[in-house]
């Protein structure tokens, strides 16, 4: 099964639209389809899609995992609910924690957050659904690294713990999978997304879990967190490619109060890039930089050292893990 | 017992030396007498004025810890050669990784090296030795955080496996204890020591140990000390009070050669400082950052990520740990 690459110089995104939830529909029929919304422009992008075609016959999900950026869920769901698309939050976020609970590698962690994503929490809510179709907003990039289609799929089904050879009828509907990241920008923008989803920074899968060096805690989401408010909030003129805050697992030494502190280290990165595979750190004033040092050691409790990323892909990487 | 302090102003070198010489002089009188250097202003300095006093009565000794910098050893007693001043120097670097080994907490880590230094290596040497008294480069910064001088030299001697109550006749000698840093280093002009060490950079006592974040290994002390021959080259025009490159024990996702590398993370600190009470990052130019950068993951085997402090102190301190 070979995919047929749209390039955005040939892509007319109102017929697009028009075209895929056609497509949709007559996959669907009269039957139901189920999706999860991360809040992403890829799934921003097939939720419009999927609620053109089927409307409240696509049941959407947005799973509260815990590891998410400040007021993430409400902020998602209100911005859908106000183009008349209704999504529910399942809230997982101890199923997360636990999945997360120990474990160190950051290969582990991903694996970790993967598992409890398709098995645990949204593997369930398919098996419990009467949907038969599942929407997702695969994309060509996505693709490229793994084999064909139909290989693909199966892996699908099998993390959400089904087996199509026993459990018949399941489909994956991808209506994205022809597209690149820009074309997909430019779709979520035809249907209507703000620019906030259609425009929105790279964020990763395993969110604020990989911006933890170390065990992923609650405690240490709640830090990062409150990190990540204040890089966005200081950094969102700077026209950079993508900015995280990225706590370490280290402990330096700090003062406060005339005491001794053992205390966190928060690194900042800030990013310029045409395309994620080449970066350099952003030129940042020293006045923007000590401001951002000086939010984090006095805002975020327990930090006492702010450093910034110098280092450029590569041999660094964009994320810490 | 109180010490009256000699401020800057009212100091007048040539005759201080004079003075200190001859109060070696009189005290050791036929004896022999023994000191540390660790190429620090202070034990240089004193090293000076006891060489001065005693000639080759005087046996100093360099500590070759193993956790020095690049050439440290040789550079050191290479110029106290030139001076017509012959120091020993003993091998103690496995005993110093051998102490060292397991330990993480940064507090046991300092403890660690303390007792190698006085119990293991230089208590050994001063038993050994014929000397019953022993030079010290004790400054008035140093004797202010402790009480007086009679219980703090009592605890020295407790370092080096000494028992005044049994073991009679042993005496410390500390010819610099009245002055304060710049007092030290007009002293060590005068005495005829170089720039490079009259107007030495502050170093801290545990050396690159301090540099390295959990357990002190040759293998990481050898990658630190790498990293730090970089920054001196790199830095040495800044104008900076103080400048360190830390290896951190956190690892970091990197990319070598197409692969993803699990690999290392430098941290970059340079200090503007006056007395080192308080301290900025110094503003240093991208060009600068981008190229320690660049040195840093292509000279320093398993370095991926560099970062630049930009936190001040209060609340960070000027070592990490």
């Amino acid at each position: 099964m070979s995919i047929q690459e749209i390039k955005l110089k040939d892509l007319n995104a109102k017929e697009f639209i028009e075209e895929k939830a056609k497509e949709i529909s007559s996959l669907v029929g009269s039957g139901a389809a189920i999706n999860a919304l991360s809040g992403g422009v890829d799934s921003s992008a097939v939720t419009m899609l999927g609620h053109k075609a089927l409307g409240n016959r696509l049941k959407t999900y947005f799973i509260n995992n815990g590891i998410m950026r400040e007021g993430e869920p409400e902020k998602i769901v209100a911005m859908f609910e106000k183009l008349g698309v209704h999504v529910e939050v399942i809230d997982a976020q101890e199923q997360f924690f636990k999945a997360l609970k120990g474990i160190t590698d950051p290969e582990e962690k991903r694996e970790a957050i993967t598992q409890a994503f398709y098995k645990d929490v949204f593997g369930k809510l398919v098996r419990q659904s009467n949907a038969k179709y599942l929407l997702q907003g695969t994309i060509l990039t996505d693709v490229d690294e793994t084999v064909a289609g139909i290989k693909r799929q199966h892996n699908v089904f099998e993390q959400l713990g089904i087996d199509p050879q026993t459990t018949f009828g399941y489909k994956i509907i991808e209506p994205l999978v022809q597209l690149r990241k820009d074309g997909v920008r430019k779709v979520a923008e035809a249907a209507g997304l703000p620019k906030s989803i259609f425009n929105r920074m790279p964020f990763p899968g395993p969110a604020l879990a990989a911006r933890v060096i170390g065990e992923v805690t609650p405690e240490k989401i709640k830090i990062v967190r409150m990190a990540t408010v204040i890089v966005e909030e200081e950094l969102a003129t700077s026209g950079a490619f993508q900015y995280m805050a990225i706590l370490h697992n280290d402990r330096v030494t700090g003062m406060r109060d005339g005491k001794r502190e053992f205390g966190l280290q928060m690194e900042i990165r800030c990013w310029d890039s045409i395309d994620a595979r080449q970066a350099h750190p952003t030129k940042l004033s020293y006045e923007t930089l000590i401001k951002l040092a000086n939010r984090m050691t006095f805002e975020v409790p327990g930090v006492v050292s702010v450093t910034y990323n110098i280092a450029s892909k590569p041999p660094s990487t964009m994320e810490a893990i």
